[in-house]
């Protein structure tokens, strides 16, 4: 098959269907110059964009395609979760070489779907062309009751810091893969974080609704990197509780009973847990803030989330951690800069 | 000075303020994980993406940093132009090769600056990361009133076909910077439409306000690909005259005023001016389809734009051009497409 821009639009077109029956307040989809769409009354637009590039986010031999189209989505759906809004469309922008346009189009396109259909996200539109390697920018585009958004900048002193989930699973998943001592199946937990995160809608419009929250962000680039920009956004500091902060459990038993673990079984024992979990990226968990009064109110767990109390908002800009042996230190920011680290699979966040 | 994204993320929002300011209507812009906004009661949101990529669409060594900032962002609000709406905010995705974010970079910000004053265009956000090459997807939001948007699928047999501005200028303008034979300045008016092209919004929008298009697009991979695009979303076919068509005018006599001009003398001199017209691509001017009550309305000049008629849309589905012999055949889709063409300056748009 002789492919061609046309063709590609076409295949995408054929695969989603028209968004426009199960979004109303889409008006025009795939196949005209721009994308259309209302908003309602009362509600505002959240919308954001995330790259994800092949060498830098992912590598083509050892992400499954299937991942890379669920993941694509479900990483810039996760921004959408942490301001507390719902997704709504997305807009895909794909760069693909010539020889891919085939069997791994159609995977990615499997994987991209599932997603656009778990979080009830349409595909509005896009742009395609031909790359040197793959290419992918996502554009979400998510709505939120006016007043109702949740930014970085709320935080203020006194103010309870809280995470969902365990961190620092996505970078467990990742160092398997890497080490290929698990086959790259969804089935797989221990893999399941990294290959097929799931953005925290519930418990970001739970927060947003009850005014629970009076900042909040998602994790992507770990703990160390990215809970430095909310207390910067917010003009803050912050004390962190290492013993509180929930990390990922018991991974050799996890391991051991899912494949054969031979090669790694001494690297998962000396695994520092903390370390992976204050610098690993790609949890897409939720990093909040809640105030004093309403701290004890954040029920621990959510929609099947677990949320942890992990420290506090302090006066000036210092953020510190306390460690397990009770002495205070500052957090060094470790997590993931594409500047700085190396491609995901060689040596990811390690500076 | 160590870049990282953060570092990156800073520099850009210096540059370019806060857009709140200037954009009522945005409630959060750089520096979160999404932009917020809101949209004025009675207006729908358009929004599209675009890809700008460093070996598909335009090369390092002879397109300046400047222009390649002025463009990405042109070309993408053309889509807004493109729908009769105005350009309000756009997300910029941005990855770079670490030696590019020096001296690179801030030329290339200013001439993204100077487009976003232009075409009051707010930067709302976006996501920077490290990228072997320069790959750049603006996505860019725009606002009309319900119900006057004009889509691609609304023309109908017996409408007029009209064109704006001269169609193969931008491609001139890229065959002259190919050779060398002009340096790469804006105030060359041959290669301005090229490396500087200008949305036709003031065009787009009084065709809509004035509900005098049926059908609208841009020009963007040469009016011999797009209108058949046009023609096949709307169902019907098209009789284009190509003694119509308006052409580069007199591009001999341009060039030799505007620098040394021996080497392509020769090449200008045998240059299929209808065959540019057709296949050249980036021209950004609008194609549009009126209804022939209202075709004589048309104004023929309009914000300082000319527009021609070209012919007209048929029924059933075959795209014919009526030769400057009188002959009629079909027009081959010659224009730019990725896949099928050679990276934009060595053969761009020869099959």
């Amino acid at each position: 098959m002789r492919m061609n821009e046309n063709a590609l639009v076409e295949r995408i077109r054929r695969r989603f269907g028209s968004s426009k029956r199960k979004n109303p307040g889409l008006r025009v989809d795939i196949g005209d110059d721009a994308a259309l769409f209302a908003v309602r009354d009362g509600y505002q637009v959240i919308s954001t964009c995330d790259w994800f590039l092949e060498g830098t986010h992912f590598l083509r031999d050892i992400h499954p395609p299937d991942s890379v189209g669920w993941k694509c989505l479900a990483r810039a759906i996760s921004d959408i979760a942490a301001m507390g809004g719902r997704p709504k469309f997305f807009l895909l922008s794909l760069a693909l070489p010539a020889e891919l346009t085939g069997r791994w189009l159609d995977d990615y396109l499997g994987g991209l779907q599932r997603a656009a259909r778990k979080f009830h996200c349409s595909l509005a539109g896009g742009d395609t062309t031909k790359g040197d390697k793959i290419l992918i920018s996502i554009t979400v585009f998510g709505e939120v009751r006016s007043r109702q958004a949740v930014l970085r900048s709320g935080a203020r002193p006194g103010d309870a810091v809280f995470v969902s989930g365990r961190l620092g699973e996505a970078e467990l998943g990742l160092r398997l893969l890497r080490d290929r001592a698990l086959r790259p199946q969804l089935s797989n937990p221990l893999l399941k974080k990294h290959l097929y995160p799931e953005p925290r809608l519930a418990l970001g419009r739970w927060l947003a609704e009850n005014r629970m929250a009076t900042a909040m962000m998602d994790l992507s680039d770990g703990l160390s990197s990215d809970l430095p920009r909310l207390c910067a956004a917010s003009g803050v500091g912050t004390r962190i509780d290492a013993a509180a902060i929930p990390t990922v459990r018991d991974p050799l038993k996890q391991a051991t009973r899912s494949g054969k673990m031979t090669a790694t079984r001494a690297k998962l024992q000396n695994l520092d847990l903390l370390d992976v979990a204050l610098n690993g990226g790609d949890d897409y968990e939720l990093l909040f803030t809640a105030n004093s009064h309403q701290a004890d109110r954040v029920p621990c767990k959510l929609a099947e989330v677990n949320v942890t109390r992990i420290g506090k908002i302090t006066n000036g800009r210092r953020i510190a951690l306390i460690r397990t042996d009770k002495l205070e230190t500052a957090l060094d920011e470790s997590g993931w800069d594409s500047f700085r680290s190396q491609p995901v699979p060689k040596e990811k966040g390690r500076a």
